[in-house]
């Protein structure tokens, strides 16, 4: 079914809902979902709606000038316009580790992911045959500290020629340049394998091991500038006990990050995931 | 705050989410939840919509005949109006098991229940002293096969002297009958100790035992006529493992039926459950 | 590291941990894990020890009759001896659905699984290149009711010939002659997708909407003559809402699936499973 | 059922566990639970076991020295000896948060805790009534800047007095001193309103709003003298969303901390618990 998603913020004022929902009835849209949040400390409204637009009387490149005319404007509102055509195209970046990689792989295959997937990046060349028997082409760009710029370059050349719409870093062992980042700001997805903020950084199932915890997670984030603490999406958590040994740390996270980094896709893809103020508004 | 809930249900129609809005924000009602839901199998669409009553330009008693007139005819809706004031008057059924009860009256006690607790009837005296500590009457009205039909009577008598909203078994021992129950349609809630449809009737911890599973829970629903099979508002759930004895099985699922219970009570108190169906909608 | 792990179920008595770990010693074993369980109920005593064979002064073909000579006797001790080399063999049956095949695959690519995999036997062709990318082979044997006798032989000759230790059913969507499961008692593990005992047999996440339960999961258990009857390894559970349809439980519910078959094939690989009276003791 | 318990550490040997249970069963005692761990990087052996007494030929207050003399020595060993009667002695100190403090009064009425309750000592006499309808002695010792050295004075007189063995801090909102702390070396019980390593110190829930965190948690430990660092006994968390302000986490998450808490205190009385290096072993 296609459909349009329309995802507002503006200052809370009486009469949103009403209009936003009188706008898409007068032109015949039939709503599928609508959800709103207030943060009453900013005095900020947030709204997400989606409707059909089969029998939606305005053309789809009509709408947004239209909404702006008649909505809009009058609450001050800031609005991005999405819809689920064509499928959104996203780039996965992955080293050696395999567990995220394939778990989306094997989402995709099953007709669980509305994405098109024109490509893996890897900076090793051990994963290409399995990526390639999905059906999805691999590109093996080494990365040393003297190669970095160039190899970053060769990156974003290949996102831009395949019109990537978001990054995703399946264990992607690499930490991008602030200049890389700013070209997909919030879109750019990041699975990190400890519960943050606990353990920022390197080797943080050590770190949760030396501690003591009694559970272990793992959050997928935007990647901003910051290392580890863009905003959050989605975490999940396992629990451990003493006599696990890091490499069983690692394992029992693996199934923690492969799970949460595949549910913040799916949010992001479904245009569920509103980034303000280094947080999240997930719409569900 | 003053607000008012609508709680809606009607055949799904376009302009449903417009209209409803519309006639809150026409009499200056300021919006703070509302969440939907459209059953496609059946063709129906629920809908829930609080707003603070201050500044809204109606008065308590006229809001619901102009919303009939304005909107509910149009859209053939059934629909309820709460008012979160006079808070709502609970009753708590229990025999001598006091894990339910005490988290109940701990909760109140730390003003997390917007309820009255007007009265705890039990079959048993054994919770007597403390129940009147936390400054709750409490009823002792002994229940045996031959008296069942008068406890009942004086049962419903209490009740309806008190004038009680609604009714909460916390581990009551005593089986309903269908002449009391339906005195209080969808609004006498149970916890069963098991993970409905598992389990059903008595001594479900034993046939967990025998059965072997890895999981036990517990369900709290809308007591009907037939036993353990009315709609289910919440279910929590407990891993155990191969050498929890059916005494420890007991004890852990305790901790997992008081969370149940407490969780069931406090949607039904914020009007967030629509029972429909022998199903529940939970909006939250 | 090479070890030896020994199974042991006997009446319960006095003396059979110092016994037995005495025994160990005494042939200069290092013990790695104990691990015991009694079953109160029924007087049985339940024991596995795990210990390296490096230092062990028993040839790996003596220990079975000294242990039998030593301590077995006197405890009327019935024991099963197993050794973690060389790897058991484990073939996978799917049919369609894909994600419980992939997450084994991808947890054996990965090395997170001692085992070997044989093969892969479908009754559908659909998955045969991207199992053979993980470098296994699969065989295509069609079933029809008429032929459902030959094809279970060929199955067996196949297993046979390949000297499969135990089989993996992953969503094989065919129910297996009892003939088919005496050749592999507590040899055979299947993954149920309902919480069991609730919604045995098919179509269970159509059930569970139809009951309106709050959380679903998943079984894995050992295949029995009894449909969704066998002994339970192991189970996990999801959160469900109102507003999820069947296909999105479906999709929630694979989750699941996959991550509790997983753990069922790793509890039966490191030999932490005794399946005992239809329940099993997971040594953990 | 009158029964022992035996914690052990040395360095790791061969032998070990023949020693121990040869130990117990030469007396003829009856091995009720057996638990060994070995921390490999520090190559050391932790051990508990425990025992019923009935049967068993050595007098109570012979077992250590006997133990000391064949066992111990030999190995090395640093061990303490519990056995489960008379009870422990548990104070309380609480502030005038409840919640954790009611679950603990619920679970000693149910019979659910094998421990004396002798005094709850709180700053604020808000708590006195109910905890005296629990049949429990309430000390109110208020406590100011400048009265802190009297106040804890004033405390430890009680606890020494009434023979405490051990305190738990439910929601006890004063830093204890240093001096206090040395007085019950791994004895003193805190639950943190966080999931630790994060939101270390003040407003935890504000914390965990502000970073937009999906998951909350609540950690129990033993204090040390440096503030919420000490060795982690027990974790929980509870899933949390962008709309759930500070005031709604600190509900959910008071639910996380009563479990929490409750579980440890259980550990710490059945003896399950072995710190060590800032750490915790739990045996289970």
């Amino acid at each position: 079914m296609d459909k349009a998603i329309l995802i507002i913020q503006c200052p809370d004022q009486k009469g949103i809902v009403a209009e936003v929902s009188r706008f898409l009835y007068s032109y015949n849209g039939n709503i599928l979902e609508v959800d709103q949040h207030v943060d009453e400390e900013m005095g900020l409204f947030f709204m997400r709606a989606a409707w059909e637009l089969d029998s939606f009387s305005l053309k789809k490149e009509e709408i947004s000038s239209r909404f702006e005319a008649e909505v809009g404007q009058r609450f001050r509102m800031e609005f991005k316009l999405h819809f689920n055509f064509p499928k959104p195209r996203m780039a996965i970046f992955v080293s050696k580790l395999s567990h995220c990689l394939f778990d989306i792989l094997g989402r995709h295959h099953a007709g669980q992911l509305e994405v098109e997937i024109p490509m893996v990046i890897s900076n090793h060349p051990d994963l290409q045959t399995i990526v390639e028997a999905f059906g999805i082409p691999f590109f093996h760009i080494p990365i040393t500290a003297a190669t970095k710029e160039s190899a970053e370059a060769e990156q974003l050349r290949l996102l831009r020629e395949q019109g990537v719409d978001f990054v995703v870093l399946a264990r992607y062992m690499q930490i991008l340049s602030g200049d890389f980042i700013r070209n997909f700001p919030n879109r750019i997805i990041n699975i990190h394998h400890s519960f943050l903020p606990a353990f920022v950084g390197a080797r943080p199932y050590h770190a949760a091991y030396e501690r003591g915890v009694k559970i272990i997670g793992a959050t997928a984030h935007y990647v901003t500038e910051v290392l580890d603490a863009g905003p959050i999406i989605e975490q999940e958590v396992a629990r451990v006990r003493h006599h696990n040994t890091v490499a069983e740390l690692v394992q029992i996270g693996q199934d923690v990050e492969k799970v949460t980094l595949s549910k913040a896709i799916k949010y992001h893809l479904d245009r569920k995931v509103l980034a303000f103020k280094n947080k999240t508004v997930i719409f569900y």
